[in-house]
């Protein structure tokens, strides 16, 4: 078992969140951006003086590579990435770069030689925006699908071969370890430093919408109307009261457009996003025939859904678990497993290489804000389990 | 018992409904753009070659004069405006300023010399906007109240001492007579060619607030959020679920806005505007009770409303009210008492000076769009209704 050194990972942390914070108001550091070019820096900085070899993909992806013994072996790569939502906090994904770099230094000072080389990887892009979510580790693994389009990739300097350039062979990688805040409230509600996702829930998106017919709010009487908020706020309450009393589902209902909106006109159309995450296929089918009830159950308009977005769960590396599980025994880390309610890295990489991630408690369940934060004795626990879970997978020859 | 040139009428209604129209689209005629004073340009012609001594007054309203045999007897004033919707109709408004205009040239051709003046009027801006809502005939009547902004005011080329220039002393004018279409399916449904109004409803609105808080809609577990939208929904439900199955009372929520808007956010704000309106003042109590009530019954967030629209509703005269039902039964033309469920230039007006009006029906009780329309044979009876009524209200020295 080797620790790492809680001063040092501490106080990157703390010099990485400064990169892009405004006081009072959170961290500005969308990808591509000054803030966000001046913290991969920082970052690239701090690997080449841990003796990392640095490289950046076409895209923007940051990679630290520290050579193995075994030049077959293969890879073992772990990291998060540097970008964060607009007024967002200064953990979600820094902390699981930083972490995996001072995994490597550790390692490295140890003066053991691993069989298999260690990536630390920064990936871009991960928080959405005109690239779509997870761009940089989509890129990566080869994950990417329908491309953006020519103008959002140019607003970024990008062009449409830099994303095959930037793509790698997924078979030169053993292993992904991703640690991240958990951004809700389960492992700080119980005290527990650990998480160990099984899966990263499934994303299932519906726009939907109600036609009626605009008319005037005040000469048509209230019987001949076809108010098309009426039918959408019947629906959405059906709905809504239905899946508030569900278990290991969750659903949202976060934009609402009327039609032609103005106080004095019916509405003649609504439109609203419907958004269901589940790790079991089962229950997001079942939310998905409860909604086409509920649109259904209307009298007076026409309702219609349609499919937006699609991400089946994802299942993590039941091996990569196991390994997790284990370290977080030997150093006494008391650890739940847990579903990821959010979308992380991981979720394409899983799809290519043997993926496991490492959650460590949000206060409060806060994530995306300003007051985004964590202990440090969980902070610390959580690199010491990464950084001995990234030497497991090496034993292990995984 | 006089009878107006239907020829000529409805060849003036049609000709102006050719200025600002454009095809498969509707009528473009916004109070103060070039089409609005091509219209009025029209109109005034129209009024000199009938021989009314024009005037147009500091905001834009024009008036053509038939001087009457008694300077001392005040003036009947009839007339409405000639603005219009965007994509809107030809006959709202223009409907009762022509039929005012072909009522005088009746008069004038019959050889009749009226006792009172008679003013036929187009009123500017009656269609709402930055000025607010009847601003011509507001102005008109000492009814402004609060003044619009200098910016909203400047936009159109006016002053704010163009209001007080444009006020003029309603004790000299004894009635105002507005011929209209309905907007509603009532007359149209019942077969009936004239409504009169008794009254016209008054306005109520208030802009609800739910207040709960923004998160990750995907790691914050369903039991810990206070999720606006839910709440609003409920409320809206509940409100709107009771309301649509009350009588003598409509109501409307036209404009929803979430906040902050994301599908993976859960929304931490919600906002709802709700119109009420009526010619019963109980019947709005009992809504704004019931309003109040849903907004007490939610159990996560907080919720308030606060007041921005009060307009009482507006009696009309009994009087003129009487002349004109009188003058359907002289002419054998069946009509209807109905409130007027719209606002009109009578509304300010009738405050000030006896008011009545007369309806007519919109086939199929369509209006403020390119399809707004009524039988000829309606229109025709409802100018002449109107041309006599002015007769009887002349006679009887009201």
């Amino acid at each position: 078992m080797i620790k790492i050194n809680p001063e040092r990972f501490l106080d990157d942390l703390k010099k990485q969140g400064k990169i892009g914070w405004k006081e009072g108001e959170g961290l500005y550091r969308e990808s591509y951006t000054d803030s966000y070019y001046e913290a991969r820096d920082f970052i690239k900085k701090k690997m080449e003086e841990a003796g990392l070899k640095t490289r950046i993909d076409a895209v923007g992806n940051l990679f630290g590579r520290l050579e193995g013994k075994n030049r077959d072996a293969g890879t073992i790569l772990s990291g998060s990435h540097l970008d964060a939502v607009p007024a967002g906090g200064i953990l979600d994904g820094a902390l699981g770069v930083i972490a995996a770099l001072e995994a490597a230094r550790t390692i490295n000072e140890s003066g053991t030689t691993l069989r298999h080389s260690l990536e630390v990887v920064a990936f871009a892009a991960e928080e959405g925006g005109p690239l779509g979510g997870t761009f940089g580790s989509r890129v990566f693994a080869g994950q990417v699908g329908t491309l953006p389009s020519r103008e959002a990739l140019e607003k970024v300097g990008l062009k449409e071969k830099d994303i095959e350039a930037a793509r790698m062979d997924t078979k030169l990688y053993n292993a992904y370890l991703e640690l991240h805040i958990e951004q809700g409230p389960v492992l700080w509600r119980n005290g527990l430093s650990v998480g160990i996702p099984t899966a990263i829930v499934g994303i299932t998106r519906y726009l939907c919408t109600v036609k009626g017919v605009a008319n005037h709010a005040g000469t048509t009487p209230m019987e001949d109307r076809k108010d098309a908020l009426y039918d959408a706020v019947v629906i959405m309450h059906k709905w809504l009261d239905h899946m508030r009393h569900q278990h290991g589902i969750v659903c949202n209902i976060g934009v609402v457009e009327v039609c032609p909106g103005h106080p004095a006109i019916i509405p003649g159309k609504v439109m609203f996003t419907v958004e269901i995450r589940s790790d079991k296929h089962e229950k997001i089918k079942e939310a998905e025939v409860k909604l086409e009830e509920a649109l259904s159950l209307i009298e007076y308009c026409d309702a219609v859904k349609e499919l937006s977005v699609k991400k089946a769960p994802v299942e993590l590396s039941k091996v990569v678990i196991a390994v997790i599980e284990n370290v977080c025994g030997v150093l006494g880390v008391e650890a739940i497993n847990i579903p990821s309610w959010a979308s992380h890295d991981a979720s394409p990489i899983a799809k290519e290489i043997p993926t496991g991630m490492i959650f460590v408690p949000s206060i409060n369940g806060i994530s995306h804000q300003k007051d985004e934060a964590t202990d440090e004795k969980d902070l610390i626990n959580g690199a010491n389990v990464l950084a001995n879970a990234i030497l497991k997978c090496d034993n292990f020859g995984i």
